[in-house]
């Protein structure tokens, strides 16, 4: 009999194309379902124009629109126009403008336990509360994916966590993730698939599942995932899809690389401050703040439950004149079954603004709030300006507590409001049936290659770029702190998302966030030295899987990012567009570079070829830095011509 | 026993404080509503904080939040709290964004019958579907209201149309509407209340007469007026009202200075063709054009049966892949009143993207279309570039019309639907109970002066201007055709919207739908002549009455236009900024300058006190161009002060 296996070494056994299951170590995986949204999926179908797709050649392939919805010019119409002719071109299905976030969506729709996903977007690992194995990455991994080509990523290692226990009455599965993130903050699971397992998951209903493997991008994390087992198939017999299901759990005996427990009834109301999901405190440490706004939806909460639970503490109450109360439905779906259980009428008769269902504020699609006010929201993330207003200060909580605040305009822990206004704990009960909405889903095109691409006048081909030179000599224009997010490198929000099919135009406010003028000093830069250098702490380019952090910077010069460490998805996304992204040898080293220093790299080229460490000379300084990278031979082909579009090109050619 | 009366002079007379009712002599009205919405409100509150205001003069004053809803930063929230501590310091009702669209509201709950009203939106006429007098003017006049001082008008002619007959199956109210654009056009009914009577007005609900009332501004009149009776009085039965209901209509023999007649039997369905709500045809003669968008709602087509009627033709249907279909609330009592009867489920079920209450996409707030694709929308305006789509394809029609595109993905005759989609035409039967919904109306405060004003970074302060001088000479930096909007002046939209108070920022837009570089060359005129001169034919500054169309051009030193007419709002906005409103005595000097010409103007000051018509020299030409300008002494002494502003602040001082 062979070792015992847990849920994430079946999922990663079951697709291995290539490599050793040896953590750390490359493996190239075969991958089930591409997930593309539409601000990373313009690029992608480009991509997949550029590398001359015939059809998608994973199984299921579904272009989702719910990011670029408000429509402020042309720009999004177009977009949605030219994801829709792109998805007849190459067979993907297409979710339209208003059908739904993505990953809800997908995961009532399509999701399959046992099956694997990559998806243009990072919380795309929420699959995994399905079963799946799901994993956000860059928009080239996904077309790479689409057209057949192996997914590579570092085996993980797994951390398996426990659950015991049943959460207490105003505790939800929100609260379960930020548990992890108080424990973890947003690095701690870098490396790591969460495997979550134990007698708990069984009070844990699917989508409470994909609340909890939504947020474990959050953490770092590679994906994360759930057991497939008897409430995963009621929930997919409820969508109408029960023969989907197989049954996927651990074996018994089975180990992982790390270990933790949560005793579910332990939790209480937590809550993220401003500006990252990693800064948990207890509800009751920040009790009595002031709130503006409060704001129901997002992919981190998107189930029925989530907003039938607010409509039942918001019932027959009014919400305060200072408090806008904002519900993004997660579906047409979720809207249909809200409508029909009467919780849509609680929430807009209490006072809730009802708004389309997408993401919408929880990526600065509108929804900002007010100069110096607090933000209640049930969202993932709140990194700093990702709302729409600098210095915004964005709390991030579970649908109880941010009801809570909606009823008493003042951060309140939820168990509170038994006394206060003598609200029972509403206890969701599984509906035995649901109203199921594929109106907009748009079903798939055979032989649809001579389709034309509908391409509005901002939707511009990639530009190109050149190969890696064997020296360089370029200043560093940018030093930045730990931590820094790719919503810092290249913001999201109005007025850039529409820019994402037009790498000349957004490239203007990449790192705009952290240096107003960057932009300019990137063109001087690339003037006088032909390109530049930028230096960061660690955990360079986490957050957000938008790989337009990588392929602005691209464009205006950037040869090399120095940082003490990276996060996963930003750290593929450098090399895939032809960025090295080095690693101090020594950490120390990190103060021995300042801005507008000269750093010299003779040798690149051929020490990239051989896979040799690097020495770099601050010329400035005088002083030389020991540089690493730890790349595999696949990634280092990858740098040596430029980024995987030259490899690809050079490929098909 | 006096002259019998029409209900146009019964109501002018119970408000006549100033003046004769003699057509084209200036009347001064004792005005008792004063509505703003957010655009426009946040510089009259400005405004009220420099006159001094201590609590609103008028019987009601009601601040609605409806335009800048979409948040896309600190903007649009920082306007709202603004706004919401203005009316309380100054006694107002603030209707909370989300609450619903300005006209709506007031309608349904403090529209009196016989009242007078004055607000800050052109589509402020839609008042008089409820009997009052009802004028859209621009936002300083509102403010004057405001703090008890007279609204001043030219007293119009009366144009009386006598409605016979019912309407058909499948033509509503909109094309009662379009059929009036049809004959008259865009400036027929400048000077002119238009008033309907006759058999024909009991054939139409309330809110019927809303959707003429509030589209009689695309005419041009000064206001639309119906009577109030039986129909009026179970209106304000169902809102809860009955006893503000009275009753007015015309004295039998009462005459009107024009005549009109529509039999409403004859009516087919019409639609307005790019880009002017003018240019109206029969829906029969653009049918089969393909359609990407349909957009139901706005302050023109408001009513809950506008919504049911497109509910039902959709139900059951599938929206076809290629047309977005979106529904714009009016008001949250309209989404409880159509959850409460299926309607939104229908719509929802049939692929509709449900939107946050309010105007959004008629003011161009997100919903901008595809480039080059069609819209078909409700809404009662379709100027170039209002969409936010620059060469936009907008089509005005009724919510039969439109929802019959939404069908077909075609313009289509709804009467088609009856063989083509076996639909009986749905005939809305008025309900004998509705929800009402005060939950996001906030009370007046009483004492409020001592509030402070919530002013974020974004709200400036008014500059201040000089008084006229006595000579000039400055170039035409503009010259531009007939029929200009303030749209073309100065554009809406997501992108300037939010900078209405905050002038020397929005001025950067001011003519930049007709000319990029206006502001830059608006700037070098004011360093090189101190200000500059613009010409315009016939109707200039029609459409909406935002007074920014005058204030930032005179921001950037516009000390005159010269044009062939105006439209109305527009002219009064160019008097109380103190931008001089001249005309050509000879309507053939318009060919007699171009751009760049110098126009040399002496004894100006002079002139103007004395009320003598003017000689300009067109100094590069070497010609004489004779200018007049009709305008009222309280107007003269406007334009020397430079303003209604500076008169005030002397006048407080």
């Amino acid at each position: 009999m062979s070792n015992p296996m847990n849920v994430s070494q079946k999922l990663i056994k079951s697709h291995l194309l290539s490599g050793e299951m040896e953590p750390g170590k490359e493996i190239g995986l075969k991958i089930d379902h591409v997930l593309q949204q539409d601000a990373t999926g313009t690029l992608i179908m480009l991509e997949l124009e550029a590398i001359g797709l015939g059809e998608v050649k994973a199984e299921v392939g579904v272009q989702y629109v719910d990011h670029n919805l408000l429509q402020t010019d042309f720009k999004n119409a177009d977009d949605h126009l030219f994801l829709q002719s792109a998805a007849k071109k190459f067979g993907y299905w297409y979710s339209r403008p208003g059908n739904g976030i993505s990953h809800a969506v997908h995961m009532s729709r399509f999701g399959v336990p046992g099956k694997s996903l990559v998806g243009s977007d990072s919380h795309s690992c929420a699959g995994g509360g399905l079963g799946m194995l799901a994993i956000g990455t860059g928009g080239l991994d996904v077309a790479l994916a689409a057209a057949g080509k192996p997914y590579y990523v570092k085996m993980p290692k797994i951390m398996g966590v426990k659950l015991t226990g049943e959460m207490p009455d105003w505790v939800s599965a929100k609260d379960v993730i930020l548990e992890m993130l108080r424990r973890y903050d947003v690095k701690g699971g870098r490396g790591f698939i969460i495997e979550y397992y134990g007698e708990g998951v069984k009070n844990l209903s699917t989508w409470d599942r994909h609340v909890i493997a939504n947020m474990g991008t959050e953490l770092g994390a590679t994906t994360t995932v759930f057991p497939s087992d008897e409430i995963t198939k009621q929930f997919l017999k409820l969508e109408g899809r029960e023969e989907d299901w197989v049954a996927l759990e651990a074996d018994e005996g089975a180990s992982y690389d790390a270990h933790d427990e949560i005793n579910l009834s332990e939790l209480v109301p937590l809550i993220a401050m401003p500006s990252s999901p990693g800064k948990v405190v207890e509800v009751r440490e920040v009790e009595g703040k002031e709130v503006s706004q409060v704001v129901i939806g997002s992919s981190a909460n998107p189930g029925p439950r989530d907003f039938w639970v607010v409509g039942e503490i918001v019932k027959d109450q009014v919400i305060p004149a200072d408090v806008s109360f904002d519900i993004n439905p997660s579906s047409r779906q979720v809207i249909q079954n809200l409508a029909s259980e009467g919780s849509l009428a609680h929430l807009v008769q209490a006072g809730a603004r009802f708004h389309q269902s997408g993401c919408m504020g929880c990526i600065g699609m509108g929804q900002a709030p007010a100069t110096g006010q607090i933000s209640l929201r049930t969202m993932p993330r709140n990194f700093p300006g990702r709302s729409g207003t600098i210095d915004d200060q964005v709390y991030l909580c579970s649908p109880e507590t941010a009801a809570a605040a909606a009823l008493t305009g003042k951060i309140t822990d939820p168990r509170d409001l038994e006394n206060t206004h003598n609200i029972k704990y509403p206890k969701y009960t599984e509906p035995d049936k649901i109203k199921i909405n594929t109106q907009m889903l748009i079903k798939p095109e055979k032989n649809g290659a001579d389709m034309k691409l509908n391409k509005g006048p901002n939707i511009k081909s990639i530009p190109d770029f050149d190969e890696l030179g064997n020296a360089i000599e370029m200043p560093v224009i940018l030093k930045m702190p730990d931590n820094i997010s790719t919503d810092e490198i290249l913001k999201a929000g109005t007025e850039v998302l529409p820019l994402r099919s037009n790498i000349p135009e957004i490239s203007k406010y990449a790192f705009h966030v952290v240096d107003g003028n960057f932009y300019e000093r990137a063109q001087a830069s690339m003037d006088s030295h032909g390109g530049h250098i930028v230096i960061a702490g660690e955990n360079y380019a986490q957050g957000s899987s938008r790989e337009h952090a990588a392929l602005a910077p691209r464009y205006l010069g950037q040869k090399a990012v120095i940082a003490k460490s990276y996060a996963r998805i930003g750290w593929q996304n450098l090399i895939n567009f032809g960025i090295i992204p080095f690693e101090f040898s020594d950490q120390s080293d990190y103060d021995k570079i300042d801005k507008k220093d000269l750093i010299k790299i003779e040798n690149l080229r051929d020490s990239i070829k051989e896979m040799k460490d690097v020495v770099a000379i601050n010329t400035t300084k005088n002083v030389e830095i020991k540089l690493k990278y730890n790349i595999s031979e696949r990634q280092r082909d990858l740098l040596l011509y430029g980024g995987v579009i030259n490899f690809l090109r050079k490929e098909m050619a």
